[in-house]
């Protein structure tokens, strides 16, 4: 087992809204997201979500209200809530969520993406 | 639900080695703790933990190897694996872990610390 450095992981992808797992804990994984602009209304039916934000803001939209993020900032997304995280400009975070989540949830459609990649 | 600031959390309190829990996802935590010196030998027989170094720098000595770890890095302690952690000064950190796992786990002594404090 290696140590992970999240910086030196965020600097080898620039894609936005593609999750890389980059640590499992039991059969949870770490993965960092690079996000920029809307993303889709979607909840997570069985599981909470944690976002870390590593660098920059973001904001995750509800429809109740929104939480904006900074950088050592974080959220737990309850299970089942409809939320849309979103971000002016680039964001970095990490989340942490069960093996096997879809980033859209029950939402599938063009920002789908894959649930297994590493880096 | 209120976004969470770690180092807001963080000037909560100053003893070492007592973790304070900040989050729940799931039936998983997320702790933060101030680490000074030398802590026990230990493992948790049931569960992997994560560390992920705030500010400062720590070492986590295993029987045969010596990871250091700074500001922004993180490591996957797997289940069932004896190690120590220390920190010549002041180390800020935060464990992710199942709900109730206590921090020297098979090796109860003197720096065990309640697994239940919030902040």
């Amino acid at each position: 087992m290696e140590k992970i450095n999240l910086k030196e992981k965020l600097s080898k992808f620039s894609d936005h809204w593609a999750p890389r797992i980059i640590a499992e804990m039991n059969d949870y994984q770490f993965k960092l997201v690079k996000i920029q602009g809307e993303f889709v209304w979607h909840d997570h039916t069985d599981t909470d979500e944690v976002f870390i934000v590593i660098e920059g803001k973001m904001e995750i939209e509800f429809k109740n209200e929104t939480v904006e993020l900074n950088e050592g900032e974080m959220y737990v997304v309850p299970k089942g809530v409809q939320h849309k995280p979103r971000s002016d400009s680039e964001c970095k975070i990490m989340l942490v969520e069960p093996r096997g989540v879809v980033n859209t949830g029950n939402t599938e459609g063009e920002l789908t993406a894959s649930n297994d990649v590493w880096i």
